[in-house]
C-alpha cells in the first residue's frame, strides 16, 4: 500500500516493475542522437494515414501493442490503460486503443502525461488495484502545429524560444510480478502559474512547476540531488533548462551534476532548427520508453528521478489574455 | 486495500466516504425540475466574467471552494484534486483550480469524468494513497456550443437527437473519516464503438458502453438489477436511454423498474426545448452532488449505481469520417 513521505512524496514499498516497454518516433527524431534506441522509425510523416491524427492514432496502437508484447501478455491480461495526448478530447489514444477493449482512465496532463501515467499506475499496482496495465502517450509534430498553432502549409516562423513537439508514442507495462525498473516513489505536482503568456515559450511557463515539484521531492524524501544519478526534466528546452537551474539556485538547491532535460536530449539543437528543443506528449515518452528504462534495466544506471512537465493551456486561453499554468509530476525510477 | 471481485470490478473495503459536495448551475438549469437542490443557480450565462470559458472556470472554482468548505476542511488539507472538463486541454478545470495549490491529476472522461474522477478518487482513498481528495468536473452550454457545434449567433437547428450541454459543476470530497455517502465498488469502463458517426446523436453512441459496464458489473458481482434502488446513467438522454433498455433487454437484462438518466432529470423536456436531454461533464456531476447524494446522506436512498457515459469524440474526428467511441465507468454509491 502506498505510503505517505513528508506532505506530498508517496513511497510504494512494493515497487512496481515495468516489465514491458515501446518507443517509436518520426523520420525527425529518428535523425536526432538517440535514433538507436527507438523500437521503430516511421520513414514518413504521415505513418501511411489519411491524416495527422489519424498517423497519431496509428502510432500509440503501435506502442501499445509492442509494449504488450514485449511484457508477454495478451491486450485482455491488462486491467487498465491509463493514458491520453494533446490532442483536442485526446483523440490521439481514444482511437489508438479502441480495439484493444481494456478498462481506460483518460488523462489529461499536457506533456506531463507520461509522468502522470507513470505515477497513477504505480500507484494503482502498489494498493493491488492493478495487476498489469499500460500507461501510454503520444503527440505528433503536425497534428500539434495546426491545433496549437498555424496550418504547416502556413509557413509560419517560428521564435528561437519555441520548441518542436515530437512525432512519437512511448508506453510501459507496470505489474507487481517479473523483472524490471521499478517505480520507487511519485510526487503529484500542483499547478503553478508565474504569469507568463507567451505560448511560444513553455519552457518558461513550466519551469516553476519543475522546481516545486522538484524542491517537493527533495524536502519529503530528505535527500539531496546528488543521491539521484539523473534529474530528468521533460520537457523544459534550452530556455526552461536554464530556468529551472536559476529558480533552483536562488532556493540553494543545485541539481546541474545531475540535470537533464528530454527536449534537449532527442533532437541535435545544433543541426535539427528545432530552436529551443523537443516538446510534446511523446517527448519525455519515447525517452523514457526506450533510452532511460533500457539503462535502468541493464543497470547502466541506478536511479533516475523523472520529471515530467506539462503546459495546461489552450489555444483558446491564451487568446483570451490568460498566462499558461504549468505543472510536474516527479517519478522516481530505479533499477532492480 | 482495492479487492477485484471478478474480472473488471473493484470493491472498496475501506468504504470511503464523501464528506462535502456542491453543485452549481446556470439559469436553465435552475428553472428545471431540480432547481431546489443546487447550491447556487447563476442568474446568467457569463457568471459575470469575459468569456464563457472564464465562466465555466469560475463555477468550477466555486464548487471546488464550496465543497471544501461542507467538508470542514481548507484547500491545504487536500491530498489531490482529480478533475477535467470538455473544453479542449480541459482548461475549464486548469483555470477554476489553479489558485489552490493542490496537486492535481488531471483527467478526461468526456462527460462520465464525474465517474471517473469519483472511482479514481475512491481507489485512492481505499488504497490509503489519498486522505482528503475532491473529484470534480464542469461543463457550460455556451463554451461547448462554440467550440463542438457553431457559434451560437449562427443560431444553427439542432436536430430532435441532440442534447443540451448543462451549464454546471459538481464536486466532492472523498475520505475515509467522518460520515456520509460510501462508495463501495467501482467498475472501469472499456472503449465501445458501434459505428456511429452521428455527432448529434451521442446518446446512441453512449448506450453500447453503458450497457456493457451494467452488465459487467451485474456479472463481477453476481447482483441482479433489483438490488439497486437507482441504476443512474449519464447522460444519455431519452434516445440513447431508450437504446440502452433495448440492448440490455436482448441479453435479458431489465432495468426498466431501477434506471433514470442524468440527461432525463435535469430538464423538463416537455417545456425546456433541450430535444433529447441534457449532457455534458456538468449533468450527472451536478445531479450526482446535489440529488443523490443528499437522499444518500439522509438515507432516502439506500443505494444508486452510478454509470458515468462520455463520447470520446472531437469535432476534428468527426470531420475525418471517424465514428463515435463511448465509454462508461461505474460507481455504487451507497448510504451510510
Amino acid at each position: 500500500m502506498p505510503e505517505r513521505i513528508g506532505r506530498y512524496t508517496l513511497r510504494l514499498p512494493s515497487r512496481p516493475l515495468i516489465s514491458g516497454y515501446a518507443a517509436v518516433v518520426g523520420k525527425k527524431e529518428g535523425e536526432g542522437p538517440l535514433s538507436e534506441e527507438f523500437d521503430y522509425i516511421y520513414s514518413d510523416t504521415t505513418m501511411g494515414e489519411q491524416s495527422w491524427e489519424k498517423a497519431e492514432s496509428a502510432m500509440l496502437r503501435d506502442v501499445a501493442t509492442r509494449a504488450i508484447n514485449k511484457a508477454g501478455k495478451s491486450p485482455s491480461d491488462l486491467d487498465f490503460i491509463l493514458g491520453g495526448d494533446l490532442l483536442n478530447q485526446c483523440i490521439g489514444t481514444t482511437y489508438g486503443i479502441r480495439s484493444l477493449e481494456i478498462p481506460y482512465f483518460g488523462l489529461f496532463g499536457a506533456c506531463s502525461t507520461m509522468a502522470e501515467s507513470l505515477a497513477l499506475g504505480g500507484i494503482l499496482t502498489d494498493s493491488g488495484a492493478s495487476g498489469v496495465c499500460l500507461a501510454i502517450t503520444s503527440s505528433h509534430f503536425c497534428s500539434a502545429e495546426r491545433q496549437f498553432r498555424f496550418p504547416l502549409e502556413y509557413g509560419g516562423q517560428r521564435p528561437p524560444s519555441s520548441q518542436w513537439t515530437v512525432s512519437g508514442s512511448g508506453g510501459a507495462i507496470i505489474t507487481n510480478y517479473g523483472s524490471g525498473p521499478r517505480i520507487d516513489m511519485v510526487t503529484i505536482g500542483k499547478i503553478m502559474d508565474y504569469g507568463i503568456k507567451d505560448a511560444n515559450n513553455m519552457g518558461a511557463a513550466m519551469a516553476p512547476a519543475a522546481a516545486d515539484t522538484i524542491q517537493t521531492f527533495l524536502r519529503d524524501t530528505n535527500s539531496q540531488p546528488s543521491d539521484y544519478e539523473m534529474i530528468l526534466t521533460g520537457d523544459l528546452g534550452a530556455i526552461g533548462s536554464e530556468l529551472l537551474l536559476e529558480l533552483l539556485s536562488k532556493n540553494n538547491v543545485d541539481i546541474e551534476g545531475q540535470h537533464n532535460d528530454c527536449g534537449l536530449m532527442i533532437y541535435d539543437l545544433n543541426k535539427q532548427d528545432v530552436n529551443s528543443g523537443g516538446s510534446g506528449c511523446g517527448c519525455s515518452a519515447t525517452i523514457i520508453c526506450s533510452y532511460i528504462l533500457k539503462r535502468l534495466k541493464n543497470k547502466e544506471l541506478k536511479n533516475v528521478l523523472f520529471v515530467g512537465t506539462g503546459a495546461l493551456m489552450s489555444p483558446t486561453s491564451i487568446q483570451q489574455g490568460e498566462s499558461v499554468p504549468g505543472i510536474a509530476h516527479a517519478v522516481l525510477l530505479s533499477a532492480e
